[in-house]
């Protein structure tokens, strides 16, 4: 499409990290890790500026899941600081693939991961009625009773298996946004912003707390998109393109939809809340908010996408 | 001493984040870590710029118990992802901390963690005889089998029970050094190396890899200070100043000493290997290296230390 420079926020989908049916081994996540890194640096390759943010569903409800095991032994963190570990975690890891697939193309190595949290609403009505579910399964009896213990909300998500539910409040503002900008500034590779950011609130006085609560990774791809002036927002996913009637005989994947075409789709119901619906919300927002372009693509066209060569091209 | 401004790298003890005693619940290093950030802020009114490095014994070794105790649901983590892990919560932590005390203050609030490797040299003699002790602790029997299974050095550190010992190997170079320094120059406060940074040795390639060590906090703070042209490197610790014949009826502590006796102190055996050891070997380095002045102090006196007036001040 254009052969300029420009800043690109890429958010890489779980199956860039993780696989389904893999159990999340460190070796599972290293090599599906080292082919998205290759991936991102065709897209560095071309000139571009890309600031990385991710998913962390897997990675999390594991450390959740280690922290309810070993609780006996040592207190179990609350769901913040398990997101802040999951983002020292993947930050490391992409970040070190990063470098050594730029390093193995001859081009500049320079990759930071950056903490990042994400300011949401203390009054977002998402804190009224957690939807999310997060961390271990537990049996009915066990797990309403350890709910009501720690004042969890609890659901039965599976015959006789609960689980907890957290908010999953908007994103608002990214704590560090200045940070980043001024190492994109400097041309570095951000990595930020996983799993969506560590959920804040801001109280009055300015101070920052942690929240239990999840923040959608596309829509806080979204913040971060619009907080560092990137031009491009590309989500990456595993599916090929923006489908209408998906799953029907009628579907339709979509080449290209313009921001009108999107607000009509997401509102007559096309995408469904858990998955393309938010992506969907956060691409509008990014037009809205002054972008040039967004792509919805799978993982592995991520270059061509960029071209408008696959996946699906949202404009103004 | 000095009015003017300094580039100073403080590195945190343990008890900066979690004291003798306590548990490690997310409300008491967030206690600590409060108090700890006004020591800080402290050295940030006086107009210096601080780049923070921090222990983290405890966390990531409740962060290797979990994933002990919630192995058979989920895969382990090796070493330095653990470590990855721990810099993302402290990061997050003492990120937040500082921003909220700043922000008290009325001061700028630029604060960003990131997440840092460390090089290490694949030939390091440290690797062909492990002494770290990490983990938990096992029954002889068991560690002994686990160890087989696995290729882990196990030591029996208590009557009766066994626990993995790790190399610790010497920092060659901080990897994402001139990141830490963009940051620096644009006025943030930068929290790096945590844990002595994730351990990473680099092939002939120039590819990097993780290893399962444990790299010593304060020799990678030197090298963080190295790295960034830091003029003043201060450890803080549980002890009021650097003692000669600690424990004995004839310590003397020390307000101050040249970098040539405290290589003739550490020669003479007068620092235990474990603990004040490497403190005052990552001095030496430090002003071997161009340092200006280095000063190990109690954590409540980091600001008189920087002055002068507590701890031991060390210069050439």
């Amino acid at each position: 499409m254009t052969s300029e420079t420009e800043t690109i926020v890429l958010a890489l989908g779980g199956n860039a990290i993780l696989q389904p049916g893999q159990k999340g081994t460190a070796a599972e996540q290293r090599q599906n890790i080292a082919e998205t890194a290759e991936a991102i640096v065709e897209l560095i390759k071309m000139g571009h500026r890309v600031i990385v943010t991710h998913g962390n569903g897997p990675q999390v409800g594991n450390i959740l899941l280690q922290n309810e095991a070993g609780a006996d032994q040592v207190p179990a963190m609350p769901l913040d600081v398990c997101g802040a570990e999951s983002q020292g975690q993947l930050g490391y890891m992409v970040g070190q693939a990063l470098r050594n697939e730029l390093r193995a193309n001859g081009l500049p190595t320079s990759v930071a991961a950056v903490v990042t949290q994400t300011v949401v609403a203390a009054g977002d009505p998402a804190f009224a009625s957690p939807t999310k579910p997060v961390g271990p399964f537990y049996p009915v009896d066990r797990g309403t009773t350890l709910g009501a213990e720690r004042g969890w909300v609890m659901k039965e998500v599976r015959p006789g298996q609960v689980r907890r539910l957290v908010p999953s409040p908007d994103p608002v503002r990214i704590v560090e946004r200045d940070e980043i900008r001024t190492l994109i500034a400097g041309g570095t590779i951000v990595i930020a912003s996983g799993g969506g950011g560590i959920p804040v609130v801001e109280h009055p006085d300015g101070t920052l707390r942690g929240v239990e609560a999840v923040i959608d990774k596309d829509l806080a791809g979204q913040r971060l998109a619009a907080d560092v002036g990137a031009s491009v927002f590309i989500i990456l996913t595993d599916i090929d393109r923006v489908t209408l009637a998906y799953g029907t005989p009628e579907q339709v994947p979509l080449e290209r939809m313009t921001l009108s075409e999107a607000r009509d789709y997401l509102e007559q119901g096309h995408f469904p809340p858990g998955s393309m619906g938010p992506k969907v919300l956060a691409v509008i927002r990014f037009l809205e908010a002054g972008g040039k372009r967004a792509v919805i693509a799978a993982m592995k066209d991520a270059a061509r996408a960029l071209a408008g060569n696959a996946g699906t091209t949202v404009t103004t």
